[in-house]
């Protein structure tokens, strides 16, 4: 196994993005945890070699990161190029070339911090504002448009690209900037601002995380303090959201966050705003305001989320819809929502230790972020629909994408949020992996790892994790510094995997769902061996669910799987596929997945007639011709060009 | 049954939207047709009572009037209110009242045409040219935003405003308004402006409509020939499409008309484009254009429609989904798609005499138009979902609605195209219901009526039709007018009529679906009898439409029913009821339809699990308690106050 040590980390423990002040688990660090060869490593090693200098050339050409140098220059004007919040791009970048640098020491990722910050430290006006969009000669006022404007979501993604830095190299020019740029913030949105007279919050969420966490980072308890006044004023409807469809909610302005029931409006306003949350509720022993995220992410999991993890199921305001109301192919599960969902779950999974959180990251991670990225680092799905109807046009994957919904993966977009999200998650994925409890150590998400965790009580676990997860089931923990005395050690066993066995000790049991629990003293090179029922399974919807009654869907492990027209026989349409679930699916034996199908017959009317009747088209079933259909995990979806495609499939007969 | 004489028609085959000079059926005039007492004649008295006034007050008091008034003092500026089409919705409302006076008479809709009328002219400037958005000091020039500027829109519909006074009362200050309009468009968009320097169309299709039907009544082929222009200059993308989702077929700017496969975009562009099409089709004789509409509707209406008739699957972009995408609770269904739709259907009709047009008008007019207004014509649906997941609030009817979803009729709307559509196509129903053939006179739409047509030979046909359409379905029309010799009596039989039975001459008959025909000379005092089977029947989805898989809707007649939950027993939420399929639904003799249901049991899960598992929940049916539900019209819901409502229900057992 190889495995990149990293070169300048100031603390074996750090590097993480999220390190709660209090938590029952504790996010391992830089020097505690590292990958071997595997799913996660290999998009990692892609991220590193390709995404992240595409994502940078692509900001130089629009001219996103030269908003910094005219800024600086005092030349910008009218004709800034690029969206309000164009500047945030940037700041993932640089976050995610610092937490790349962090990971595996590369030097090119050290110079890409190193370059990017000398652009935009430049920009930064005397008394710490630092906006490329507003407050400039030929340009809106500062803070005039908080709605929309953005300005306080651009600090924010500055303030956690310091945090990157401050985490894997310690205090650098970075520091500094954000440090002001935080001030500017709380001087002019402190407790004064309080006046009633219009909004004194942003219209996007995201200030909040980087306050927190630049507090956490710097022992700075006010920027705390200025999160959560963020937090308290929101909900009580100040911003303006008679121009959005889903009104004051759009925004999470239409209940206060600790009242609130369930995730609702923009998709990942709402989730950044409940990460933030579940942070201040951490920093501040605020039990009420912890259990109002739970609470939120429980009914959002139970009746807003699709199979996938995807969240939001409107294009329309990027929103959530209804409970109920998750139609496959109108599905947005914006990957950027994917991966503030994951941000959520994981600040819940450490405050409570409850696996539940971390079985949606897996869920989420496999079938939402994986899937967002081409192959190569150099496209992305922007929106990751359940369903598409029709195959993407190949000449929309060529240029900046004008559009959300593509069908094919696009190298950018006009408003391009996820590349940048996607680099700075990937980059940090096995800070996700694992945690240490006060005499526990867990292991969360299975790939080859090399880990060595301080827990809670000073004493050190390590393991070596040896799986070929997700494609194999099998899982060995190998104990290569056993603590001294009892500990615990807590293995995942997701809620799919029934039948999961754990052999250690001489014994074999079932195990989980939730967790496989071993709790005693280790001793050094024995093997914990977790075996999950990984073999593909048929999986239903909840009959609620309107969109996808009476279909069927095929899962293998945590992949969700899907079919794409390419795989189909001549002639049978997706749009005429129903799957015969009296036989169970197979697996093909290169990671793909057999049906017994049938392709129905053409229903009757057709063209001029209404597409409904006094019969039901189910007697199509019987007459189609039985055919087999090779389904493909979700996350590869179009890497063969553009397909249609559906994970949902009509399914007969219903059990 | 009393009958309303118009008091000025100029020519008693006047006043019709809509008067092809070349088409198979002439639509029936003023003088020609009277609706007695009925379902649509209430909505014609209300319409003229309620909500011609209703419209009038709200744009007085939003300004919209004034506008014409500070263009014509010259005081207006960059605080004009309203958005850029806010003249026409003065001008629909102008041709609604000088409709209305044709129809009716009615010396206060006279009054509005006059007052109107004296608000507008003043504010032509002295080429011609009126807009109160553009062109003035303070605002944008003119035609400076073709995409979204609506200038040439709101043109076409004052033109149509000129056309119905010109057809109802005869040339008057608004014709001469109408001409130097009209004159100044072909002026500016005439053939020299093909230089292939921007775009010389308008994004909303529209002026079309309004130049071939002021030049049809004024006999200016000079007009047909520019709405020729302009639809030959559509669909080679040069509208710029980058500002909305799905680009330039938003506009139809990206296949000719003449090439399109079937209708995309924004739904009411595509069939206002397509109504301008077939009438150009129809002043030109150009077949080819002509069976080009002809072949959208029948692609759209095999795969694209709604059960109600409602158009447009998608709430972003107000637009047609692809094929098969066709949500019920997302369901847009514009009340302005659904006039449009019949604007065009209307025109195929008359082009070719196909039922087919006529069954979907109908099915449109009862279950999309008049779902749209409340019963007391002041308050109205701008969507028209076929599901809406929770009741809206009650406070949503106070004002102008920011959105276009409301879950409650509203007064008035932000951007308020329905109630000045409906209001123009209510004043005009009575044109629908039949027209004269060469030798024939066709009755298309029922309800009491008495109907002298001349036919295209120069005879007169004239009938009185009894019936109490559509809560009965017996159609009695007695000939009071027989024309000398044989001739054509082609009564409509809807597609869904399976069964109607013809009674004549003493004969009993099956009759269509398509028409009935009776030829042979007729008898003053004879009554040919149409017996349509009205009662509730099952109605099943094509098995592609993956909305509502597994699903079943009730009709009774043209009506569509849906199931609301202030009907429902406590406790048995619209989510959870499934309809017993193997008992017929039952008249309960108030209009309304009963069926046996049961209320499925709440599935495992809950809050916190995701709703998709190892098994199906269809046993949760076996479990449920059996309920009676009763259903109420499509066209009444909400009128007993916000409700939860969905038309298709789960089904079981599928046949």
């Amino acid at each position: 196994m190889t495995v990149h040590e990293p070169t300048a980390p100031t603390d074996p423990r750090g590097g993480r993005p999220v390190v709660p002040s209090r938590s029952l688990h504790r996010p391992l660090g830089l020097g505690e945890i590292a990958l071997g060869p595997g799913f996660w490593e290999a998009m990692q090693r892609t991220n590193a070699a390709a995404t992240l200098g595409h994502c940078e050339a692509w900001m130089e050409r629009l001219g996103w990161l030269a908003n910094f140098d005219r800024a600086a220059a005092g030349t910008t004007g009218p004709d800034r190029p690029g969206w309000s919040f164009s500047d945030s791009e940037v700041y993932k970048l640089l976050e995610a070339a610092a937490w790349e640098y962090g990971r595996s020491g590369d030097p090119a990722a050290d110079r890409a911090v190193r370059r990017l910050t000398a652009r935009i430290a430049p920009a930064q006006d005397a008394d710490g504002y630092l906006n490329t969009c507003f407050g400039h000669p030929g340009r809106p006022p500062r803070y005039s448009d908080l709605e929309t404007g953005h300005e306080l979501y651009c600090t924010g993604h500055l303030l956690q690209a310091a945090v990157a830095r401050l985490r894997t190299v310690g205090p650098d020019p970075l520091t500094a900037v954000a440090r002001r740029a935080a001030d500017q913030v709380c001087a002019v949105f402190g407790p004064e601002r309080d006046t009633g007279a219009g909004p004194a919050v942003g219209g996007h969420p995201e200030i909040e995380l980087g306050l927190v966490e630049l507090g956490r980072a710097l022992g700075e308890e006010r920027y705390t303090a200025q999160a959560r006044l963020f937090l308290d004023r929101r909900g009580r409807g100040t911003l303006r959201g008679d121009r959005v469809p889903s009104g004051a909610a759009y925004f999470q302005d239409d209940v206060p966050v600790r009242d609130a029931e369930v995730w609702r409006g923009h998709a990942v306003r709402a989730l950044y705003l409940a990460a933030a949350a579940a942070d201040v509720a951490a920093e501040q022993g605020d039990d009420g305001l912890h259990a109002a995220v739970e609470r939120q992410w429980a009914r959002t999991v139970g009746r807003r989320t699709y199979l996938t993890g995807g969240m939001g199921a409107r294009h329309q305001d990027e929103g959530f819809g209804e409970d109920w109301e998750l139609p496959a192919d109108r599905a947005y599960c914006e990957s950027c929502a994917g991966i503030a969902s994951v941000m959520v779950s994981w600040r819940l999974f450490l405050a409570s230790g409850d696996m539940r959180y971390a079985d949606l990251m897996e869920r989420t991670l496999y079938n939402v972020v994986a899937a967002a990225p081409s192959a190569d680092g150099r496209a992305f799905f922007y929106a990751n629909p359940l369903h598409q109807r029709a195959a993407g046009a190949a000449g929309d994957g060529g240029g900046v994408s004008p559009r959300a919904e593509t069908g094919v993966r696009a190298p950018w977009f006009d408003v391009s949020c996820c590349p940048t999200n996607l680099a700075r998650t990937l980059a940090v994925w096995h800070t996700y992996a694992a945690a240490a409890g006060r005499r526990e150590l867990a292991v969360l998400q299975y790939a080859n790892a090399r880990i060595r965790a301080e827990l809670g009580d000073g004493r050190v676990f390590g393991v070596e994790v040896e799986t070929g997860y997700p494609a194999d089931g099998e899982v060995a923990v190998r104990v290569t510094d056993p603590p001294e005395g009892a500990a615990v050690l807590r293995l995942r066993v997701p809620g799919w995997a029934a039948g999961a066995v754990l052999e250690e000790g001489g014994r074999r049991r079932r195990a989980g769902p939730g967790a496989a629990v071993v709790e005693r003293e280790f001793t050094r090179g024995e093997v914990v061996r977790l075996r999950l029922p990984v073999g593909p399974r048929f999986t239903w919807p909840d009959p609620r669910i309107d969109a996808v009654r009476g279909c069927v869907a095929v899962e293998r492990g945590p992949l969700v799987y899907c079919a794409e027209s390419i795989d189909l026989p001549e002639g049978a349409g997706l749009d005429r596929l129903a799957v015969d679930t009296s036989a169970a699916p197979a697996d093909t034996g290169d990671g793909r997945v057999r049906v017994r199908a049938r392709a129905l017959r053409e229903p009757g009317g057709g063209d001029g007639v209404l597409p409904y009747g006094g019969s039901a088209g189910s007697g199509a079933v019987e007459g189609g011709e039985p055919v087999e259909a090779v389904l493909t995990p979700y996350h590869q979806w179009a890497e063969r060009g553009p397909t249609a495609m559906r994970v949902w499939l009509p399914a007969f007969p219903l059990p």
